[in-house]
């Protein structure tokens, strides 16, 4: 089934990352400045400065630009998420893998050198400017929606409207602002902050692994030169697509090393806590769950592993990547709910990372878009495929 | 099926509590006091104000340690779950509401007017402090394996050991200590704060509604009076008994309310929001979970109501509320995860309660024994019956 | 909750079914002439004849037609259910019951005397030809699509269509045909076999308890007078409405006392059955199912018996007896899914009925309205009381 | 991950047998002479006779024995069980499927042309005679609970013992005994039919695909020549272990084939079925259930090549076997119950294959070892490698 395969780079590369998550990156999880609302930009400063020192530093992408194929990609985004401060650490976390890719795609040579080269040394982080408020009924699940609108003024735009779920808008740099045009829609690149971009609310949320939070704003008449588009204009909805498929897939290799992670944990507390007369790992209620969780795991790294071979053969696996972010989305929701109840009242405790890893994984069963919209399309996709199946 | 049934009473209170939950203690719920180790004392006792004034405070007991039928109890505590901070402020929240079932029950006249009393009068906060570390391998889900230990040493006792996820300590006033005394288990009273109890430990945990978090301790030769015994020496066990089927049902009660709350905001959102050209409610994939859950909230309220009818019987009700525990707080935590799969991104920020009620429903899972606990002894008393039944 | 309540002549009825259930019908389990399109019209006369020696032919329309409660009728048809023949025994068995019951609300005297009687008695069998086939796109989970159709023609009504999944057809003395009239629709009362009413094919199904099965038919100019109408003309749907909440209520009884029986079965054998040093009951992974199956009953019999008391006040209970179908089919396939599984490769053998109470439970999930029909009105439902509670 | 990969004559192999299938076994699917205890001896004979004629005849071990890779026989049996009578026309069926592999593996030179080469011709079938009966608490999950006792006599053997659910052992010639032979096992070729293996009972089963059905039998003093004994004395367990994983996995193949089949059946159904103003498709409550197998689909499919894929590399795959074993045939059961639902009354009667592929399926779930045993050898796996991970 699977054409081509990982790299001899690509093992090395997840290799030395894993070291670096489980010897630097792991004890930080007890990090005082580790709150709420992310780390501190103190503590993603100091650990990045570790990453720059180990030679980890956004290793998926090594060299001037030259990305990792997806496949290799999967396991050293795996092996970075073995520590949810891990990808924040190595810098290819959400939302700036997703934009370096991105700018990496579309960006011109100017674009590059101002927005992303900082991206890649991991000086600076970003923000994807989509989602809109529910209670404006502005672009959600469904991107149609958007309501945030740029008129051309001259050899500028003025973008005015709101957004929410923006996540890691506080103290980042780089900005992508989706906006209407007419019928269509356009991707403009902002130097943040702006004082055109105010934040209006900083929700709680149920994760907590990102600096920046997800914030709120308003945009009101924020004027950007025309040389502030990112590809064309009016091909916004096409390059949210670009960026889409391999950001899903991205979140699911970071969660799926979390979720190893989160695994383990539970597997050394199952050997070591009994309860009626032995250990817990020996009671089939507890054993089940974590051989229950090893089959899901396995499961997912082969879903990444497969949706990462389609992106790799150029295509642009839209309906495999829809495919992949169900599964290992709903599947390591149980594994760590699962790993939650295995270890008891130790498992609600932030006394482990499994507490935050079964937030964190709740999340993503929407970010991305929500499971329900994912069966959605390929329901749509079923119903053309087997219409073309009765009438070749 | 039903003999028993609720009251006149029962349903004027509840109404009233309903009415003052929704009026007043709903505002609350965006009160900056209500923190990450529950709402802060001010906060408790200004709800609890307004309690007292509107005739709500304790309303499950309402004259004189007068308790009404667990039935009655059922729609009382619902009503007072359709804030997390309602049963707080009329305090029917566990643990005291448990504590103050068990001093009723178990406690001497002069032990009721030192320590129940002010419980009742809701001016004072209370603790269980049964569970012990999982690093000890103390007493957790298996009660026998308690390792705190009480010696008697003339008049007094003297208590020494580690306990953990003890919820509500701080702060609280009154403790109920549960220690070994030689082969069996003694209950002891305690004025709280004492020197000999010192906090270890505050966890974050998963839940955030209870005053008082969930702190380990160490008891280092505390030193009680022999009447500080709860009842009888040796008899603590069976006692922990007398307190576990109600509080296990008055968990239910108070969750469902809760969650009745959370599906009339995910109901709300649903019919607001819209997606792909119509509400989401409209759309099957959501309008189904929010049918599944009407169901679910219904077999919850009807499990609650033939076990309380159990207990009301005077059986002891250990089966049945292990059932009625086990399928209410699964049913309840895919309710709860169902409203915020509905809600999308507004789900998984603090934006509504919604989102907190599924993480203390998480823990509902596991708090007064994790569901596994429950079936294992319910598959223990399955094999006693089938073998009675082949062999009678 | 529960107002009214089972009387002590439901007790008393409900007890001679089920003896005369467990002594006389669980033998003929084993007979022969029982095959895949249910027993032989030999083996149910022979049953149907010691019912009536027993005093428990037709128990819950004790005399003359007088009605047993929903309640009452609830535990007449749980103790009827305990073996899959026992409906047909005692003549409580769809569709006949649901017929009765809706002869009973509507028909004339004369119709009554001639169509009623005869199956009050036990010694006809009945069908409701309502659904029509899938390849016609005719009336299915949506009756709106009825294609067959009724043209008067002076006196007389002439009939033509097509009816697929007739329970009990074959064999079936009363027919009660859905047909469009104009915009409407009616029922007419028919005597079977009539050749314009022709057999077309009699599929295999995955159930086989039901003398009669479930054949296909094409109605061709089928003449009735003015006086086969039941009830009114035009009246169609609203008394499909009022046969359906019952009849779907009763299915649930009778299968709940159906995997009260399975879940017998497989106690005695997992503490029978050793595996591994010890009996399967003491292994958690079997154990648990166990418990989990007492819960899932417990449930069923909550539910069926809230809802009958909702249509014992007199309600329509439309939506009450789509939430207990819901709830109560797919409750009794998890629980029969798990007596199969307990017993291993003795639960997928005919040698106990285990495996035909699987087989009928899955069916079930689709008879009388798949699940998804059901939530879909739910969801209907569920908008429009938000909207009301929003807007009041 | 992938290293091995599936070869150009393994895909040919499949594309020829899938045709095979399609075009000339799938009629058969109609034929009356397929009952509920398989197909008829003649019907085997003639689909063969075709299968032969068409060069698919055990198309897995193409010349004199040599065997495909298990990742290329993955896809020819997935080809094969795209109609449940596939594997058996073809030749890839259980329980000889798995018979030839171990002969293949074990047999002498004189045993495979006596007992082997028929087999791989097709033109005899073959039973494993293992399991024993529940009543006698013989081998069943637990294989040393083996009661069936060879004793030597002579340059003989005499085994007697019970035996049940016996796959194919109607008409089979090829007969392999497992028996106890002091404290270890051994394995016996016995030629079929032989008057010391009498057959007991034939149960009917929720399948009915296997011709041969599943009988219970006893054998009363047997009486077998040395030269009868496969491999060597004592190493019956061990060779149960050489044929279960590769067994286990083409199990697996098939029934991933016979789901595709249902699933085409489905989406065909569901774009043609309309209710409620639409085709059945665009309801999401049905179209989500299409978009859920797909994806389950395609996660059995990587499971199945993983496993083939450690299978290659020669490993023994007991862990990853047991894995791809649960995964698969918990996942397949959802398939078909989802297709079954979606058919509404059409899935549950026999006019399409969705029926049986649900009731075959089902079987899966217990065949080869329940999901249970295997979630139980995973848990004490997993408890090993955490011991070992702590300490090295």
């Amino acid at each position: 089934m699977a054409e081509q395969t990982v790299t001899a780079e690509g093992r090395e590369i997840a290799e030395r990352v894993g070291r670096f998550v489980r010897e630097v990156v792991v004890p930080y999880e007890r990090d005082s400045r580790w709150g709420a609302h992310g780390p501190s930009p103190e503590m993603v400063e100091e650990m990045r400065g570790q990453a720059r020192a180990a030679g980890v530093m956004t290793p998926h992408i090594p060299q001037g630009g030259r990305h990792l194929s997806h496949r290799d990609t999967a396991i050293v985004l795996e092996a970075a998420g073995f520590s949810p401060l891990g990808p924040v650490a190595v810098n290819v976390a959400a939302p700036d893998e997703g934009n370096m890719y991105l700018l990496g795609r579309v960006a011109t040579a100017e674009q590059k050198a101002h927005f992303l080269q900082p991206l890649l040394e991991g000086r600076v982080r970003s923000a994807f400017l989509m989602t809109e408020p529910a209670e404006d009924n502005g672009a959600g699940s469904d991107p149609s929606m958007l309501r945030t609108a740029a008129e051309r003024d001259g050899d500028h735009w003025v973008i005015s409207g709101r957004k929410c779920l923006t996540s890691g808008l506080l103290g980042a740099r780089v900005g992508i602002v989706m906006a209407r045009t007419g019928d269509a829609a356009t991707m403009f690149l902002v130097d943040l902050p702006d004082p055109a971009i105010r934040i209006e609310h900083v929700p709680d949320t149920l994760d907590s692994t990102l600096p920046g939070a997800h914030p709120s704003s308003r945009i009101d008449r924020l004027r950007v030169p025309a040389s502030a588009v990112l590809g064309e204009v009016g091909q916004g909805f096409r390059y949210a697509q670009v960026r889409l498929s391999p950001a899903r897939l991205t979140h699911c290799m970071r969660w799926l090393g979390a979720c190893e992670r989160a695994q383990q944990i539970a597997c050394d507390y199952a050997v070591r806590r009994h309860a009626f007369g032995k250990p817990l790992v020996d009671h089939e209620g507890v054993g089940f769950k974590l051989a229950e969780n090893r089959i899901a795991l396995q499961q997912c790294r082969l879903m990444i592993d497969w949706c990462a071979g389609v992106l790799d053969s150029g295509a642009a696996g839209t309906t495999e990547s829809s495919m992949a972010k169900v599964a290992v989305s709903e599947a390591l929701f149980r594994v760590a709910d699962n790993c939650v109840q295995v270890m008891g009242g130790t498992g609600v405790t932030g006394d482990t990372i499994v507490e935050q890893v079964f937030r964190e994984v709740r999340a993503f069963r929407i970010y991305d878009g929500p499971t329900e919209v994912h069966l959605w399309s390929l329901a749509k996709r079923i119903k053309k495929e087997t219409l073309g199946r009765q009438h070749p």
